[in-house]
């Protein structure tokens, strides 16, 4: 028989999402899991998907019809099939987990594909979204951190070691500010949702400026949306200032790639009213003439987790 | 009869080598004219290369057995075959010039590949240099300028519109020194030979440190290195701080693509006994830990002419 259908995980520090996918790309059945209760134990929480995965396959009725398994997952290594250090998968912070054989065999052999979690937003992206017909794009995505996932000639780029990608720490400030990663400067460091709290609390600290920001004690991105909706200057400034280092970096991205598209996704691309245009002005600014006013900026057409689960279960057509 | 040959041309502002090159990548014959007598008159220029190509072909008895000719210039365009925009080509330093298509023509409608000057260095050096039986390696040109090209998958990347890899102007320095392409702080105003007599010259002027650079009136990068290798503590470190900065640059291009290999190229690569150490140091400060001491920098193992000869040819055979 004809296997028409596929599974996509998306594996995340707190849950994983598992979905059920058709030739159309629709989510036919999808179920959540914790991923958070296994401490550093990887083969129970291996245990646990696979067997969520195996009852979500019996009950939407295709056993037997599953053509293969894709997973995205942080760290994830699409050559070796493993994740390793992973600081948010306690179970692959340290030594790599062979996850794809493991996966695998929980389930009866059947074929697992690994890549990680930016690469299979991209997939997404590409076969159902907002980049769907495009051969060359950056997807980047602004959530906790600072991911990407590189699209030329519309294939993922893997590169020597299939960890290519890694935008975020890419430095857009010199000497700047640390980030978790040890290095000083990352983008990661000011245009995650974290990078925007800590420019948030540096302006706070080194000035005595009124702001609606004042008023909260342990302040989040969405705090400083919130504010800015509100017509809070500082809250405003510090969009701009996130928008222009993004563009800024932005714009070496384009001179690698010569890309049709820049995508934005994740929690901190939902506030496009204030970043979109400090963005546009500091790329335009510090891209080659040929490419003033000619790349798109674009953001997701797909929900979140919509697009994790599809990216990574295009994964298992191949 | 099989056709056994391809000819290869490399397009310079001054002049243009052609070479006829066999399947074991041996350049046969080869000949050099001027580029630069033309004025703005791309046809006339066209036309003599057209003639020196068939008298080449002639001399060395290859008539009829000339697979096709493959092209390096300097914005040569792979997509759409045309060199536009080309500040050290008069002839095609403004509108489009159509040049695949009128070089064939003139060869009576031989298949005629055209790409950019660095692009073509990083197949010659990937078939039959440094990059032999690599498949992820940037290739960076250190020359009047700072060009690039970069190899992801065994193939060149060209991008939506055929002109990626313009490294030379991602930003190494926000808000730095002026580059000829009108922004501010790119590789290519720091890291060409231009780059590094224009470090010399700032920092002669800004003190009145003793330096045996003083006794030039017009310091070349040429000079900085003959007094670096007299001990001229500043020539040396003006090298220390050129290194630094193409170091951080690439670090930044290794998060993108993951090479396996760095190849530098070009005039100013010849300094590597004062480059290497500060490049490797900067590189390796500023890489995620993954890369840490596991990208290679290499230098190219081909003559400068040869390589871009050679890697032209190479389009010639697909």
């Amino acid at each position: 028989m004809e296997k028409k259908y596929v599974v996509g995980i998306d594996i995340g520090g707190q849950t994983s999402k598992i979905g059920v996918v058709n030739a159309e790309g629709e989510i036919l059945s999808r179920v959540v899991i914790r991923s958070d209760v296994y401490g550093e134990d990887a083969n129970a929480f291996i245990a646990a998907l696979a067997e969520a995965v195996k009852q979500l396959i019996k009950e939407c009725g295709k056993e037997g019809e599953i053509k293969g398994v894709g997973v995205g997952a942080p760290n994830g290594n699409y050559y070796t099939g493993e994740i390793a250090k992973a600081p948010n998968l306690k179970w692959a912070a340290k030594e790599p987990v062979p996850f794809a054989k493991l996966l695998s065999e929980g389930l009866d052999g059947l074929p697992v594909t690994l890549t990680n979690d930016a690469n299979a937003a991209a997939v997404g992206e590409m076969t159902y979204g907002a980049a769907r017909g495009m051969k060359d794009f950056i997807m980047i995505t602004l959530g906790t951190g600072v991911g990407s996932g590189i699209v030329i000639d519309g294939k993922v780029v893997y590169g020597h070691d299939g960890f290519a990608g890694e935008l975020g720490h890419t430095t857009v400030h010199p000497g700047g500010r640390m980030c978790g990663c040890g290095k000083a400067g990352c983008l990661e460091a000011y245009c995650s949702a974290t990078g925007v709290a800590r420019t948030a609390e540096e302006w706070l600290t080194k000035t005595d400026e009124p702001s609606l920001l004042r008023s909260y004690e342990k302040i989040t991105a969405k705090d400083v949306n919130d504010c800015a909706m509100q017509g809070d200057q500082m809250a405003i400034r510090i969009f701009n200032f996130t928008g222009r280092l993004l563009g800024e970096s932005l714009a070496n991205f384009i001179a690698f790639s010569a890309p049709e598209a820049i995508v934005l996704f994740g929690g901190l691309a939902r506030n496009k009213n204030f970043l979109t245009e400090p963005i546009l002005r500091a790329m335009n600014a510090n891209v080659l003439p040929r490419w003033k006013d000619k790349v798109k900026l674009v953001y997701t057409e797909l929900k979140e987790s919509d697009a994790a689960i599809l990216g990574a279960s295009a994964l298992a057509w191949d």
